[in-house]
């Protein structure tokens, strides 16, 4: 449906390691109608959800977010990676391959009740997403969508984020 | 002028070390009249440049890059600290205050001949958009402007990166 924009989607074999196959989004973005087309598909899924507030995942999941946030007339609230929110913070782990890593948001960034789509720009095994979810619930606010450019559903992200709306223009099997 | 947008950023005294007020723009971006208004007026100063392609700096030029490709209908460009780019890049070293670091961009993201809009967030000292600057060079595009939210005039970024075109939304003095 989306073949337009999965075929300026770049696959780096090998990379950050041996087995791995890259989905590289820079292709996409660097062209001015793959990357306004993504943008206008995703806010197409939205724009009738009644979205308070966009949040979008360090650091690509801030490319699309703030897109995102930009056609439907809302704000942004970055989601950061461990030591980087400069003011109070809530903060949430999730497991990495080996070991744990941690996502923090501003304390005051959701208000209590806020519709909130989160953004990033792959769903693999779905744990940072995972992660942002719990943060907004910690904040007080509500998860309307989780919203992706590629899923890799081999990789059964969509099991870990039962329960949330899920939402992809792409897919690539075999990963 | 922008006083606005100014009054919208916080400030966060001794982070991330003693002495220095951050300027926090989170409570920019979360502000959904701030962050579109923010927006359009680096897109009114560049609309009529004959703009090709946007470049942001990560992370948080990323946000602001991005919304203003989207308004020029451009595609954009991110430069990335090391070793996060997939692809064949380009480097570029600068210095820190102890050290040195290094951005990439990737090789084939600019063409011969582009004329390229340089986003972040905010200049300090400089020394990130200079190298920016180079790499943009180095792929054989033409930095046509260096755009950023904030300034700080009394750490003299604009002196590093003379003969570029350098222009803000906002100024901080006495940092």
């Amino acid at each position: 449906m989306n073949e337009d924009i999965k075929s300026k989607i770049r696959t780096i074999p090998n990379w950050p390691k041996k087995g791995v196959m890259f989905r590289d989004i820079t292709t996409l973005l660097k062209d001015e109608k793959g990357f306004r087309d993504t943008c206008q598909r995703l806010y197409e899924h939205y724009k009738d959800r009644q979205i308070d507030i966009v949040a979008g995942i360090e650091s690509r999941g801030f490319i699309f977010g703030t897109a995102l946030a930009m056609l439907l007339k809302k704000g942004f609230v970055p989601i950061r990676k461990k030591g980087k929110l400069p003011a109070e913070t809530v903060s949430q782990e999730y497991e990495l391959e080996y070991g744990i890593d941690r996502i923090e948001i501003h304390k005051d960034a959701i208000k209590q009740g806020d519709r909130v789509l989160l953004v990033d720009d792959l769903l693999a095994t779905g744990g940072t997403m995972k992660a942002a979810c719990q943060l907004i619930e910690k904040c007080g606010g509500k998860v309307v969508g989780c919203a992706f450019v590629v899923e890799l559903p081999d990789l059964h992200g969509r099991e870990k984020l039962k329960g949330y709306d899920v939402f992809n223009l792409v897919e690539f099997e075999g990963d």
